[in-house]
């Protein structure tokens, strides 16, 4: 079996809603690509029992409900939520709002990039002499 | 303590590289935002540890290295890559490749969206009647 999956989306500008962990086989994490229409909201409040969720807003402004307060978001903000946040998006009224949310299970994580990674001595075609 | 960070990057496409955990207090992953320069590539082949990362491609095209194998990635294809994977990256020679890393432990996460998520009483001015 692989140690990989790819997928190609169409432009992730545009998508709806998609979410990735069975396409991508991800044992880590889920991760959606959401939109919300200009002046749209999600219907409900929501928390979580285990996940962390981190956002990536990559087009559009709009508001965060975070535990009572209301924050303007907008494109390139990046957050975090803890499990228990109780959290809601809306989009702002001219402008629809585009994001990736990643769950991942909070403090799950032990080490990471050098501490997690290790070397390989095998060289793509690009790095051989 | 809040439940929640934030922060506003400037334009994720410009950046050379940011990591996030530190910045956000995450305790699930590691996210990093990367720019290869034309024509460049990582200086090595890496595997992981216990880390699965998956990979956003948000501009540009280059080659993923990945077990012998060599992929061409574009704009809006995503991967997972499971740990012992060894992997690197190249930008094309005509375009340099910026992409989102993340990183979180294989197989950590136990539930996620409906079975992880629960709904809260409160609710934004905007879902008040």
């Amino acid at each position: 079996m692989k140690n990989y999956n790819i997928i190609h989306l169409n432009d992730i500008n545009k998508l709806k809603r998609i979410e990735l962990h069975d396409q991508l086989n991800l044992t880590s994490s889920e991760i959606s690509i959401n939109q919300i229409n200009a002046g749209e909201s999600l219907p409900f409040v929501h928390s979580h029992k285990q996940n962390e969720e981190i956002y990536f807003i990559l087009n559009g402004e709009g508001l965060l409900y975070i535990d009572g307060e209301e924050i303007i978001i907008k494109k390139d903000d990046v957050f975090r939520i803890s499990p228990q946040g109780a959290r809601s998006i809306k989009a702002d009224d001219n402008s629809s709002l585009s994001y990736i949310c990643i769950q991942a299970k909070a403090n799950s994580l032990e080490n990471f990039t050098l501490k997690d990674g290790k070397l390989e001595d095998c060289k793509p075609s690009w790095l051989q002499q």
